[in-house]
């Protein structure tokens, strides 16, 4: 009996998900555009026949559960309230429906705090403190501490995106002023870049492209060739990186940051700058203890890993 | 048979100590001129003694265990470094020190932490999601995240006086700048009335005192009887409160925050503006859910029982 735990990470265009056994193997994969199904009951009876399938391919496959990463997830209730770029509104009581179709337990929490189950039970030297921080198109985290997921009075712990960098700064979508996201995600280097851009005489190798068009893609490529400018942007970004991981770990004293999401993928072209002006700014007590890594969960597969340790973590793995 | 613990709270003048019971009753307390002694060796030996007599008063006394508060200390290590204020210079192992002469497990944390211990232990209506900041010479916080106290990788989680309030604000002791509690503790409030004074055409009823004595009691009072420029000292000390609790929020997503030390005693005159900023700042998924509160433990016995909760917490009370 090969005991498997299905793990679905939930995203506006693509869900991904996998039957995953308790070291973290995943031994099938499968696939399903969100956007095809205006309701979440709609979305989990077609789930439910992919994994039905999935399921057969080997007789011994047995599925204990169903863990969901996805925004907005509050893991007390098991609603999903009104998610951002997802089709479904209002509140969607996605736990329940997803038990009572696959008959197994179920647990959603958003997809940063699945990120962190997925390092603590899978990642390679995982401590039992740390933080894991997605720079996607905005910034979430999860906060594990001594070997504990740290949820808060709600489940929403970890909304370090909404940190306050910049006093006055750029307006965010929460109605706020200067959140650290609005500077460190994906969409924050590109707002820098059309900033730099639109300083008069500026010169870049993106000089000349619609801003509104800009990837991060673009701006790490640019700044890989050399691109003044854009190594300006990715300099100011770690600089932002840098100055509110230092106040976050004065507040929880972690031993490591670890990154995920797409603009992680910048790998050391961010994290060398961010760790520099990390430790600039660092109480001093922590100087030199506190490392940045790359989730040691590859890429592709860490939302799906951290989707199904919030449930291998329930069962007691 | 009545079980105690010994609860002592060292600060730079004055060590208070007490023997609590598992419900936070103090049933004999004592107390040193910290000054008068050079050595921790000869400061614990003293102690003995007075604890002894202490232990005499009533047969059935029996003592399970001794916890101390104070700053600096590793409770990991059990060891506090180069203590501000205190005598004792270098490395002392306080809690061998202490386990050796009393005879019986001994527990060290910082008094922050030691304060949310108690909370967590002996308050009323006490949460599981808290945080305890302490507003005294400096700030500290003790966090309490489910239930269990946050201590970080080396048990110096909870340095919330040490985030950036303000971005190339007022130099702190630490060697960096703008540090919240060069702000919001009893020293920073002195430096903002002593600033607001020395505005050209600055008139309040402290004007001509000597900014050096001024104490954060004297602010209160002029404040109290309606002097303006106190109470902008004060209303300028919640906005900062404000701000950073707001940060703090997003990150841990309490219940509430507990308010202790010299300048906790404002009352209302500080919490309740710090409130009205704090909401202000927060991030919409957590207007009107967290408290904030003056901590529920005497302020004079809060010490002392956050001191022996430390180790009655791992007794297993």
């Amino acid at each position: 009996m090969k005991e498997l735990v299905l793990g679905i990470d939930i995203g506006g265009t693509n869900t991904d998900f996998g039957l995953v056994d308790n070291e973290g193997r995943i031994w099938a994969r499968g696939h399903l555009d969100t956007r095809q199904y205006p309701t979440a009951k709609g979305f989990v009876s077609a789930l439910a026949e992919v994994v039905a399938k999935l399921l057969q391919k080997d007789k011994d496959f047995k599925m204990r559960g169903v863990g969901v990463g996805v925004p907005n997830a509050n893991p007390f209730t098991g609603i999903v309230e009104d998610p951002p770029n997802l089709p479904w509104k209002g509140k969607v009581a996605l736990r329940e429906l997803l038990a009572d179709q696959l008959q197994v337990p179920a647990e959603i929490s958003n997809d940063a705090n699945a990120a962190a189950m997925g390092e603590l039970l899978y990642g390679v030297g995982a401590s039992k403190n740390f933080v894991v921080i997605t720079l996607g198109t905005g910034i979430g985290a999860g906060i594990v501490a001594d070997g504990v997921l740290l949820q808060g009075r709600d489940g929403l712990a970890g909304e370090i995106g909404h940190v306050i960098a910049i006093a006055d700064g750029r307006l965010c979508n929460c109605g706020r002023k200067g959140c650290f996201e609005r500077y460190a995600s994906a969409t924050g280097l590109k707002e820098t870049m059309h900033e730099l851009l639109s300083r008069p005489g500026a010169r870049s190798v993106l000089s000349g492209s619609d801003p509104r068009n800009l990837s991060s893609k673009q701006i790490f490529d640019a700044a890989a060739s050399g691109d003044v400018l854009a190594l300006e942007a990715f300099d100011y970004t770690a600089r932002i990186i840098g100055k509110v991981l230092a106040d976050v770990a004065a507040i929880l004293s972690p031993e490591k940051f670890y990154f995920l999401g797409g603009l992680a993928n910048a790998g050391e072209m961010l994290l060398r700058p961010a760790k520099k002006y990390f430790e600039r700014d660092l109480l001093f007590i922590h100087h030199n203890k506190i490392s940045f890594e790359i989730s040691s969960l590859k890429d592709r597969e860490a939302a799906i890993l951290g989707s199904a340790a919030l449930l291998w973590h329930k069962l007691g793995k």
